[in-house]
């Protein structure tokens, strides 16, 4: 695979609507519109032009970006219209040229990222009620109908030309693994015979077959298009909104050191040992009391510790997925007093039901899943001062392992919403997921609460190994030395398979079925060889293939 | 990757216990006993020494023979002890030699087909009660323990000395890919952080640490190991014989032309055009009358049309998988009369919950499940004189497209045990399955029953072109072509997450999750390359790893 891949380095995962180069947020009462207007030469890097409104990862990022501040920045809106500003094209999906250039590593992050963005859609369709409605006033082509997918609704004009399509397989011999495949015929339950011949015809369906098949929910001719679209955005945002007041996502204030090796945000710490390839990642307990009510939360906005923490733990993530890849092992750690950090979810659990609370603990709940995708080792430690409790439990649950020193002063703390605050890809508790084989343990864990002390915990299964004074330290620095020793791969595809346990979801199914399968394509010649589809695409040659089949 | 890999010709996929070379098959009553005793230099190529128990294909086939035998032969088994005739191993697993030196398609094939067969065992204790002990009178290690993972019980000795292990990840860089990853935490339960700390450890946990954890079932002492063991096969046997007398597995009769690309059986006929990379299957209807009862069933034994048709289809799936990698498309086609298909369908069904007549129907359930597990294009192609009708519809309900000919004499018809006599992997029917998104269309084709011509079974959805005598030749030629023109690699992945939809069980984890990352694994130069694991295994060197961790 001798093509020169590039890096690609993501300048932030940070951005505001004052900002955005490839969108455009506007906000009319209930409805929003995102209009996605991809600036050509306002790619990550200068080796590929974003035509036809396709998109890199900085266009993906201010996605991102708009469905987090539509959530806690305007909880009035109730349907956000995402269309395109170009003509003819609604958008081509992720661009190939870039993909075609970066380096294996980058494709996978770049997926998973991207997958994430859209589940964020339909999380904030679920949980939020905000709906989305895909208006494809042109052509949804690849990843261009995948975000259409991650839509409630998808709207496609029926203008002789128009169509939505999938065809990477056709065309690129790699997979719509942007969640395409699967919510085909997962989400939208598409015939699999007539996925199967949608996915491989690379000019993709116009909007009466394409209406026929499933693919999309409905159509307008051009002269309607406009009234029709205004039309279902009103029904589709005819709902009482969740507050009239949002509150401010701030710039997060994260110290990153010259060597960009140590990140210190108010209450994280990343620090990075790239010759042993591990990242030390802590949070800090809250220090100042919790919300009292509505109003207090309301006032301490993202500045809240529950909200503030986690969006300084998501950022951390995205910095060591993207571009941190030699580190192998994350230890994580939580810091401080357990009673505290207790507190805060409680202010949060009372307040349940009051849209703000339940959007804080949403996004809890998906800042740990982008944890439990990461695809590093995941070592919790706990240790005399350390505060896994409730909230920060979870991140020792969502650990591979966890190691708790058998010494006064090392306590966990089970907090009263473990059962089911904080959801996993499939849905299920991390306790549930524990203790696939003792259910009873999930209820007896939550009961017994805490402090549990190191022998308690092992009792009770919440952590792997209890060294006392004597061990600790050597048996916490072997386990990591051993694991940094092992194949990277390797480690990927076993954690893949042990923390995602029982049941499936639609959104274990894209991270565990589509992305697996993708990945090996992704290194096959057939894709990434020099005459590979992935390769010669634009260049006017046709791929050439190894036809074994296996 | 540049080490040579040396192609693999599994002589037959037939064997009889009188032939084999690696077990022994006893019987003793109502309890076997299948005792492993690779032979070292009995391996399918002369580049690998089967040492300490380890398998390769050949060893596989024969076990799965002893599997079929048992079920069929010898109904009056009621326990099969798996156990070593080798001192201080059970067995080793998959031989390391034999796997670095093998081809790509042949390590994904051969992992497929040791993944049936230990489902094979769950297959014959869920449905036929006939219960696997793995007595393990050695260690098991890698394949070996994933062969134990697959019985109902697994005792090990405790001699201080044996274990079990999955060293695979530490020691080869590669997944335990034959369920082993899968069973632990969804069969056995096994909480996942103990799982991740065995599947780290190369010298995996002796007998009372495994038990411990769950992942054996009992232990006896060296002094009171065989005693023990036959106590605890008698209690799994302590139940009553299906019947007292089984039939006989004959040896198929499938004539092979001198260039292996025609092979006609009594009841099928396969087909290689390896120019067009395309291979024909059909399935003959049958013109004997339906065995009238019981006692008839049993005369007819393994000549019934029931049996040895699907018997023969499994002999030509195993040859195309195996032997005709570059084939990209299968078609299908089931010709003669339906209402015989019918007859003989009804029969077994007017005789369920007599052991011969569920045992076919279990069969028949397998091979329709090895078709699905099948990594190439499926088409079945319906004409004039075809009979796609209950057992055989199925075959057409597992193709990814169904080409109809709208034209007098084409037909299907809907058996009334479509909906749930065959079920796929995942334990849904392939009705349901494609009806997904309309459940209420499964009875509804049941009730329709037949004969169905082209534009009901296009109304109904269980048919995806219904192309006219003019049309008809040029479509399907030119889908073929289309098809066998994509990028395999891409093909795979893409049927992989359209054929399995909806929920998941473990059998469809096993294939959907865990055979993805290991095949993607497979390919990294960390396990492959010139200073991968695998490929460094038991030279003394060291493996070199790519640090990146995607």
């Amino acid at each position: 695979m001798g093509t020169v891949q590039r890096e690609t380095r993501v300048p932030s995962f940070e951005t505001h609507p004052s900002r955005y180069r490839h969108w455009k947020l506007q906000i009319d009462g209930s409805v929003a519109t995102l209009l996605m207007d991809v600036v050509e030469a306002g790619g990550l890097r200068d080796d590929y032009l974003l035509k036809q409104n396709s998109y890199d990862m900085g266009v993906d990022v201010e996605l991102s970006d708009a469905i987090e501040r539509l959530r806690f920045e305007h909880p009035e809106v109730r349907c956000c219209v995402i269309t395109s500003a170009q003509p003819k094209v609604f958008c081509a999906g992720a661009n190939i040229l870039m993909l075609a250039s970066s380096t294996h590593g980058f494709k996978v992050n770049f997926c998973r990222y991207t997958n994430e963005t859209r589940l964020g859609m339909e999380d904030a369709s679920m949980r939020s009620g905000l709906r989305f409605l895909a208006a494809c006033n042109g052509t949804a082509a690849g990843g261009g109908y995948e975000l259409a997918l991650a839509a409630d609704e998808i709207w496609l004009i029926d203008d002789g030309n128009a169509a939505v399509s999938l065809p990477e397989v056709p065309l690129l011999a790699v997979l719509p693994g942007t969640g395409g495949l699967t919510r085909l015929v997962d989400k939208r339950k598409v015939r699999r015979d007539l996925a199967d011949v949608f996915c491989t015809r690379a000019e993709g369906m116009r909007a009466r077959d394409a209406l026929k098949m499933g693919l999309i929910d409905g159509t307008y001719a051009r002269s309607k298009w406009t009234d029709g679209m205004a039309t279902e955005a009103r029904r589709l945002a005819d709902r009482p909104a969740r507050s009239e007041r949002g509150i401010a996502l701030l710039p997060l204030e994260i110290e990153v050191s010259a060597d960009g090796r140590h990140r210190r945000g108010k209450h994280t710490e990343l620090r990075i040992d790239a010759d042993r390839r591990v990242a030390e990642l802590t949070v800090f307990a809250p220090t100042g009391a919790a919300p009292s009510d509505e109003a207090a939360l309301s006032d301490g906005g993202c500045r809240t510790w529950s909200m503030a923490a986690f969006r300084e733990l998501e950022n951390h993530l995205l910095e060591l997925r993207f571009h941190q890849d030699v580190v192998g092992v994350i230890t994580v750690r939580a810091s401080g007093d357990a009673r505290a950090v207790l507190a805060h979810d409680a202010a949060l659990a009372s307040l349940a039901g009051t849209w703000l609370a339940d959007e804080i603990r949403w996004y809890q709940g998906r800042v740990l899943r982008r944890f439990d995708q990461t695809a590093r080792s995941l070592f919790a430690i706990a240790e005399p001062g350390s505060c896994f409790a409730g909230s920060l439990l979870e991140l020792a649950l969502a650990a591979d392992r966890v190691y708790m020193k058998d010494a006064g002063g090392t306590a966990i703390h089970v907090g009263p919403g473990q059962d089911g605050t904080w959801p996993t890809t499939t849905g299920a508790s991390r306790l549930a997921v524990r203790f696939l084989g003792e259910p009873e343990k999930v209820g007896e864990a939550v009961a017994a609460g805490g402090p549990l002390d190191a022998s308690e915990a092992m009792e009770r299964g919440l952590v792997t190994f209890a060294p006392d004074d004597i061990d600790w330290d050597e048996e916490v620095r072997i386990a990591i030395e051993e694991r940094t020793s092992l194949s990277p791969d390797a480690l990927t595809g076993m954690e893949a398979s042990l923390r995602f346990t029982g049941r499936e979801s639609m959104v274990s199914r894209v991270f565990g079925r589509l992305s697996a399968w993708q990945n090996g394509i992704y290194i096959r010649p057939n894709a990434v060889g020099e005459t590979g589809a992935l390769k010669v695409y634009g260049t006017g040659s046709r791929a050439k293939f190894n036809w074994e089949r296996v």
